[in-house]
């Protein structure tokens, strides 16, 4: 780095992403497609240098006695720097929903007021190791004229580098201006509290990675950050039931991917239907592979299995295991979900379309299924094409987050002279 | 207050609160309407209690020294009671967002989405003096589904708790939970400091009074912010812009009630018009009793006129009092108002439509005007019925907010059965 850079790097950047956004908010759709498929291109050609790069991590990772599925998550090779680059084709390929107008109406006094989708300015990325976030947030971030503020894992530093300096020498020989794209090395603690402090210069930061690294930007933040997280989701399995549906769809909803925050961790059962149906539920659950931990209602009848306690239900497992839960009635399910869910995804699988409905109207999560898979709470599941996050808060983005999440709005109003009364 | 309230009256509230809002977003527009005129009738009829607590909290107020100006704020009579009430009955006449479906799909696997608007839940409404707002931020919050649980200031506790009562008790006549309306009687700052950190019981966080406030808000806040506030707003004066038009927004914009915050505080002009009818606006100006301050450029020409400093481009004056900029041409303007303005309300009078398209895509703010006053930023002038405030951040709602902004949005999925492959 230069020494103007050295002197404070953290603002420095930030400034010249902020003066970049200003000139990519007025970017064509195709000028922006051009600028990924440029970056696409250039990763495929210098994947020698990021993986030279990339070994580098992994050796100080080695030396430093990183986990081997830390390891993993660092790790690129030939075919992960080309999926890196397809998914940037791919992108090209989606709808820019810049410049939409959202709305547009008439106001008696003659003013013609319409509601523009914009960019949202700078964004600002905060992430943990897998270097291929470098270049999908980069490739978001300019598909929607935002410029992006990179901060990284001091682990991942060599191959971010090389990363970010291949993205900002194709953006050189594109429209785009390559400060649009901005990787901060200086990845101290006391550097990173600044950034989640830099409100004017970011306009909103954006976490990937474990709840720890998502609950510390929270708390520390002063910029408005756009959350996603944590996954207990619940599947209820109503009186009125069909086993072989309810049962599959437990399978699929638990062991599919038992690692991802769409999947189960708690089944809610109606007694009725566990009295007729349980048995070949949890044999079946076993027969998967999953470790089931019973409700203490019910554990007498299974003396081989785990008892589930308090704790049990406010887990994420992240595995293949679940808790089973017992309830008298759909309204019981009701209350524990909106006690220990997370507000994600829940299920309920019954053929009586009034409780369908008491379900969906009272459960508080983003995403409500009637006789389907929690798993598809996903961006590519959505139809959505890209997908930035799944949002667990309320605000500005909730569930899957397309495209439309990293813009915002601005109010257009055309008069002839019109002044306030 | 009971007891178990005293023991911890700050969470006892947000819990009850949160309970409520379950039950709230399950009501009908006619339940929630029936409440809002129950409160308004209630307020009507309880109208002496409402003064007698009022005039406690005045003489409380004045035996401490308090300016005549935060008095008026606080000072509640019959008539602004009565203003309160016909509020709510407008309130009940809007349109409710709840329940709106935005948008609906199908999956090629079957799945059919909906994208429905459901309440936020719980609104942490922290605000100063004006125990209107009590009223307001109720009458708002019930109409959309929320529970509000409220934290006004020491200074108005009386009138609040009043105010308050009367609500819950209307409540306590209708199909909605009084509990859906919590005042947090204990205002001391640590308290106050907890309730900034409550995720998990509120929502959303929106605060209302001074700049101070806000920033408090911003800066203590765990729970996402609702911002609202400053209002750095600008007219620029094109090259071909009609004199009497521009001078006529330009009195406007800085006169008409130069106390709020889509008033203009600095009139950026082009150099040759102002060369031929800069005299004409500045004697307009003065005429209208404004202080003019003058770009250093031409400040020779104006001997009696204080000259401009770095600082008056920051400065929302909140007065008579406007900073007169000169610029060569449309884009030093926009560089200008990206640069100091407060991303509000800008305006360009203009006949030149390349200028107008620049000034649109380039300047970032909420609100952009051509050939119209900046005043016209606010929830009535757009037709919105009612106002929550103006926003001046990018997620969620950006300028002026109706009921919309007080919602967020549940997808809603009906399958037959389908799991994840």
């Amino acid at each position: 780095m230069n020494p103007i850079i050295e002197e404070d790097e953290l603002l420095y950047k930030a400034e010249q992403a902020k003066r970049a956004s200003s000139s990519l908010a007025a970017k064509s759709t195709e000028q922006k497609n051009h600028a990924l498929t440029a970056i696409a291109s250039a990763l495929r050609k210098h994947c020698p240098a990021i993986l030279q790069a990339n070994e580098s991590d992994i050796a100080a990772a080695q030396r430093e006695g990183m986990s081997q599925s830390m390891i993993d998550r660092l790790m690129l090779n030939q075919s992960r720097v080309n999926a890196m680059a397809d998914a940037l084709d791919n992108l090209a390929r989606l709808n820019d929903p810049i410049g939409d107008c959202l709305e547009e109406w008439d106001r008696p006094n003659g003013l013609h007021i319409r509601k523009m989708r914009v960019p949202i300015g700078v964004i600002g990325m905060v992430y943990e190791a897998r270097p291929n976030v470098t270049i999908d947030a980069a490739g978001l971030c300019l598909k929607t004229g935002n410029a992006v503020y990179l901060r990284g894992s001091r682990s991942a530093l060599e191959s971010n580098r090389t990363l970010v300096g291949i993205i900002r020498q194709a953006l050189s020989k594109t429209d785009l201006p390559e400060d649009g794209v901005q990787l901060l090395e200086d990845v101290s603690h006391e550097t990173a509290d600044r950034f989640f402090r830099l409100n004017g210069l970011i306009d909103v930061l954006i976490p990937r990675g474990s709840q720890k690294l998502i609950r510390t930007v929270i708390n520390k933040s002063t910029i408005p950050v756009l959350e996603t997280g944590a996954g207990n989701c619940h599947l209820y399995i109503d009186e009125s039931a069909r086993p072989e549906m309810a049962i599959n769809i437990a399978i699929n909803a638990k062991t599919q991917r038992p690692s991802v925050c769409n999947a189960i961790e708690t089944i809610i059962v109606q007694k009725k239907w566990f009295s007729r149906y349980g048995e070949s539920l949890i044999q079946s659950l076993i027969a998967s592979g999953v470790e089931c931990r019973m409700d203490p209602s019910v554990a007498s009848n299974y003396p081989d299995l785990p008892v589930a306690e308090e704790e049990d239900w406010k887990t994420e497992y992240l595995d293949k295991t679940v808790a089973i839960k017992i309830v008298s009635d759909v309204d019981e399910a009701i209350r524990h979900i909106n006690r220990f869910g997370t507000k994600h995804s829940e299920s309920i699988i019954s053929e009586t379309p009034s409780h369908v409905e008491r379900f969906f109207q009272s459960v508080d999560a983003s995403t409500l299924y009637h006789n389907a898979s929690t798993r598809f709470t996903d961006g590519e599941a959505f139809g959505f094409g890209a997908e930035i996050g799944i949002s667990t808060q309320k605000l500005h983005a909730r569930g899957p987050m397309g495209l439309p999440a990293l813009t915002t709005i601005k109010y257009i109003v055309k008069g002839t002279g019109q002044i306030r009364e």
